[in-house]
C-alpha cells in the first residue's frame, strides 16, 4: 500500500454516530475545520440507523396497535377489525431513519464538516487512513483526533449472530414476519424494548435473564414493578436463568437453559441476543498505538476526554460507562470545546437513562440501594400515577415517581420513574440536580394542571412528608 | 331564619374546587382543624367536574379517534372500519371524573377535613352559614376563612345559556350527539379545546373571535402557527368578528355576526359561548361585608392572599388573574401556610399556562411582544419539533419551542411552546425560571435521547446561537 497524500483538518473525528457527528458540528461551530470519517452509507451510527430511532419508530407503532386492541372500546371508539401491516410499519421506520440520517448530512453541509466516507484506521501522528468502499485510500491528519467508534453487540459463542434466526439489535428491527415465538436472551434495555415491540405485534416472547432480576442495576422498586407489569402484559420472563447452549436450524432455534441446576429447552423461531455491548475498536489498534485501555476493553480518558496519546480524544460507547446516545453527544460537545480551548469538563452525576418500554422507565442519580449501601441517611418520596388526574384522563395510571433525597439537606440524590412519558418528565429533575437542588425546589414550583408532571411535584412533596393528592 | 348553633374550626374554606380543597388539605397537614363548604354533590369544583378533567378525558379519546382515522395506516395498522360510540366515550369521561371526585373525598377523610355540604354565605365575624339541599341551616365560624368560590362563565345577553342549544363549558361536555355544526363564540382556551373535541368526532366547527386573533395575549409566533394548524385541521376560524345577535330555536341556533362592517349569519345546531369567566360571588356580598373588590369584580388580596377583612383570605378564580386550577392550588397552599404562620408569599412570575389542543400550547413568563414593548434588549431561541428525532418517530412534528432571554444576562424571561406533550416539557423551564436560571443552564444540561425534551435544550442552545440539530 503506497502512502497516500495526507489532507489536514483541525479535528478529525473517527465515527459518525451521535458522539462523532455532534462533536464534528460543535467543533465546526467553534471555528475549527473538521473531517468526520464514517464507513456506513449514512451518518448517525448505531443510534440513528439500528438503535434508538428505528426502535422508537416500531415502539410507537406497536404501542398504537396494542392500545387499539385493548383500549379503544373503553374510549368509545368502535373498530371493526384491525391487523398489522408489517411491510408498511417497516417502511415507515425506514423513512423515519432516513429523515434523521439526511438531517445529519444537511447539518454537516451547513456547518462545513467534511464527511470522509470509508473505514478509518488510526495511525501514529494523528493520521487516520480512510479506505473507501471502492478500495481507494485517503488520509487525514488532525491537530486533534476524536475517536468515536462506538460499540458492537456481544456475541454468545454458541449463538453467533446470523441476523436470520439469531438476531442482534440490527436483525431484530427487520424480522420479515411477526415471530410465533421470539426468545430474548438478556433482560436489559434492548431486550425488553424490542421484545415488547414483537409481543405487541402478536409474538409470544420469552425473556431469559442470567441475573436475579431484569434490568439489573436499576432501583429495586422500579425493577419489581416493571417486572410485574411486563409479565402482566404477556412477556414470559425467566430470571436467574443461564443459557447453556443452542441449536440453530433454518426455521428456528432451540435454546438450552438452566435454572437452579435444572436444565430445560425453549423452542422459538427467532432468538434475539441482547446480553450487552462492547467497545468497537475496528480501526484502532491499542497495542500498536500505545493507547491506554481499561479492563473492559474501553479507551481510557480523563474528564476532558483526552486519551494518553497527545491530541487524541475519545468519546461515546468506546470509552465505556453508560452506552447512551446523549452521553456520547455530551462527551462529543465537551471534547470539541476542550479542543477549542474552552474551560469545560465532563461529569456523569446527572446522566439520565431511559428504557423505552411502555410504561417508560427514566432514571437519574443514585438508586435507593446505592444510597443505603453508602450509609448516608436519606428520605424517600413516592407518588403513583394512579393518583394523577391527567394519567386518569389518559387511562395510563401504572407506575410511580420516586425520589431519594439526603435526610438532612434535602438534596436530590436520585430519581426513578416508571410511567407514561416519564422520559420527558425526568428532564426537570435532571435540571434540578444540575443545580444541586432539593426536593423542596421542585415541590414549591408550580406545575401545570392537569399534567403528568404534577406527579413529580407530588413525589417531591412526598419526600417532605406532605404530598397533597395521596 | 333563626340563628343556628355555630360550630367552629381553625379554618373555614368556602368552596371545594382545586383552590379550596388543596387549601383544606394543606391546612389540615399543618395541624389546623378545617371545614370545607361545598354545595355540589361532589368535591372538585369546576376543574374536576366540568372543566379540566372531563375535557381532558374527551380530548384524549377524541385524539385517539382522529389519530386512528388519519395516521393508523401509515404506521402499518390496518383498520376495517371505525366509528364513535359517544355514550361509551361519555361514560368513560364520567367515570374519570368520579375517580377524581372520590379521590378528594378520600383525601378529606384521611386528613380529617370536614365537608359541610351546602351553599355557604359569609356573614360578619368570620361566620359562614351553610344551607344544605334539604334547607337545613348550619353555621361555621373560623379563626380564618378562605374564600374559594371560583368563577362562572360570562353570558352574552342575547345568548343566555340553556345548556340545550346554547352551551357553556358544562353543556359542551355533554352534548347528546355529535353536532352537525357547532358554533363556538370565543376563540380562547375553552373554545378551542372543546371545539377541537367535537371537530375530531365529526362536527363542523366554526370559531368566532372578536379579537384580531385567536388566543389573545399569547406570544405572536405561537398564535400565528396555532391558527395555521387549527385551520388545517378543519376548524373554521373567523377572527375580528363580532357576534351581534342570535336566534335560538328548539333544533338549532342562528348566530348573527359582523366583520369589517359586513353582516352575515351562521347556522348551527349548537353554540358554545366561551367568551370568558368572571368571579363567582354567590354567598359573598361585598357591599354588606365591606369586602374590597377590584374593577373586574374580583376580590382584592395581598401577596399573602389576605382580603381587607381581618382573618378572611381569598384564593383561586375569585381573586382574578389567570383562571387556572394550578394557580388556585398554589394560592390555596400559600393561604394555608400563611394562616399557619409560615413565612411565605405568592408570586406569579413563573405561573405556567396550557392550552390542551393538539398540538398542545404551554407557556410561562413574558411574550416576545411584552419584552419588546418593555424596551429590554433580548435574544430569541427557537427549535422546531420537525428536527427532533423522537417527534419524527412519533409522527408529531408540528410546532416549536421558543425562548426569550435577556440579551446581556441570558436570564430566561419567557418560554412558549407549541407541540406534542409540551405541557409536561414546560416543567423544566418553569423550574429554571424559579431559580432565575439562564438559557445556558438548560442548554448544558443533558437531556435523554431520543425525547421530546431535547427540543427544549436545543431551543435554549439556539438562544445562545449554537443549536446542534438545526
Amino acid at each position: 500500500m503506497t502512502s497516500p497524500n495526507i489532507q489536514t483538518a483541525d479535528v478529525v473525528v473517527l465515527g459518525g454516530g451521535p458522539g462523532g457527528y455532534v462533536a464534528s458540528i460543535r467543533a465546526a461551530q467553534l471555528g475549527l475545520t473538521v473531517t468526520c470519517i464514517e464507513a456506513d452509507t449514512t451518518l448517525g451510527g448505531t443510534c440513528v440507523t439500528v438503535g434508538c430511532i428505528p426502535s422508537k419508530a416500531l415502539l410507537q407503532s406497536s404501542e398504537h396497535y396494542e392500545w387499539l386492541r385493548l383500549h379503544a372500546a373503553e374510549h368509545g371508539i368502535k373498530v371493526d377489525g384491525t391487523a398489522v401491516d408489517l411491510p408498511a410499519m417497516m417502511a415507515r421506520k425506514t423513512d423515519v431513519v432516513a429523515q434523521n440520517t439526511k438531517g445529519i448530512e444537511f447539518l454537516f453541509r451547513k456547518n462545513k464538516v467534511t464527511w470522509a466516507k470509508g473505514w478509518g484506521t488510526l495511525k501514529p501522528g494523528n493520521v487516520v487512513e480512510v479506505q473507501a468502499a471502492d478500495g481507494t485510500i485517503t488520509a487525514w491528519q488532525g491537530k486533534s483526533v476524536i475517536l468515536a467508534t462506538g460499540s458492537v453487540p456481544v456475541q454468545l459463542p454458541f449463538l453467533p449472530f446470523d441476523e436470520q434466526r439469531v438476531l442482534s439489535n440490527v436483525g431484530a428491527l427487520t424480522i420479515p414476519e411477526v415471530p410465533k415465538h421470539l426468545i430474548v436472551v438478556g433482560g436489559g434495555v434492548i431486550g425488553l424494548e424490542l421484545g415488547s415491540v414483537w409481543r405487541r405485534l402478536g409474538a409470544k416472547v420469552t425473556v431469559v435473564e442470567y441475573a436475579p432480576t431484569i434490568l439489573p442495576g436499576n432501583d429495586d422498586d422500579i425493577v419489581k414493578e416493571a417486572d410485574r407489569i411486563f409479565r402482566k402484559q404477556g412477556l414470559e420472563i425467566h430470571t436467574g436463568t443461564k443459557v447453556t447452549g443452542a441449536d440453530v436450524r433454518a426455521d428456528g432455534v432451540t435454546v438450552h437453559v438452566e435454572k437452579n441446576g435444572a436444565a430445560s429447552s425453549i423452542e422459538g423461531d427467532y432468538v434475539l441476543v441482547s446480553v450487552g455491548r462492547k467497545p468497537a475498536l475496528r480501526g484502532v489498534d491499542p497495542a500498536a498505538l500505545g493507547l491506554a485501555m481499561g479492563q473492559r476493553g474501553e479507551i481510557l480518558v480523563d474528564d476532558q476526554l483526552r486519551t494518553n496519546l497527545p491530541g487524541v480524544y475519545a468519546i461515546g460507547d468506546v470509552v465505556g460507562g453508560k452506552l447512551l446516545a446523549h452521553k456520547a453527544e455530551e462527551e462529543g460537545t465537551i471534547a470539541a470545546e476542550v479542543i477549542a480551548g474552552k474551560p469545560v469538563h465532563m461529569h456523569y452525576r446527572t446522566m439520565p437513562g431511559v428504557v423505552y418500554t411502555w410504561p417508560e422507565i427514566a432514571t437519574v442519580g443514585l438508586t435507593e440501594q446505592e444510597v443505603k449501601a453508602s450509609g448516608r441517611a436519606y428520605r424517600v418520596g413516592k407518588f403513583p400515577f394512579s393518583a394523577n388526574g391527567r394519567a386518569r384522563t389518559m387511562g395510563e395510571t401504572q407506575g410511580f415517581v420516586k425520589f431519594i433525597v439526603d435526610k438532612s439537606t434535602d438534596e436530590i440524590l436520585g430519581c426513578h420513574m416508571l410511567g407514561p412519558h416519564v422520559a420527558d418528565n425526568l428532564a426537570q429533575v435532571v435540571l434540578a440536580m444540575e443545580y444541586r437542588g432539593s426536593a423542596e425546589d421542585i415541590a414549591i414550583t408550580v406545575h401545570s394542571h392537569p399534567t403528568l408532571s404534577e406527579t413529580v411535584k407530588e413525589a417531591a412533596l412526598s419526600a417532605l412528608g406532605r404530598a397533597i393528592h395521596m
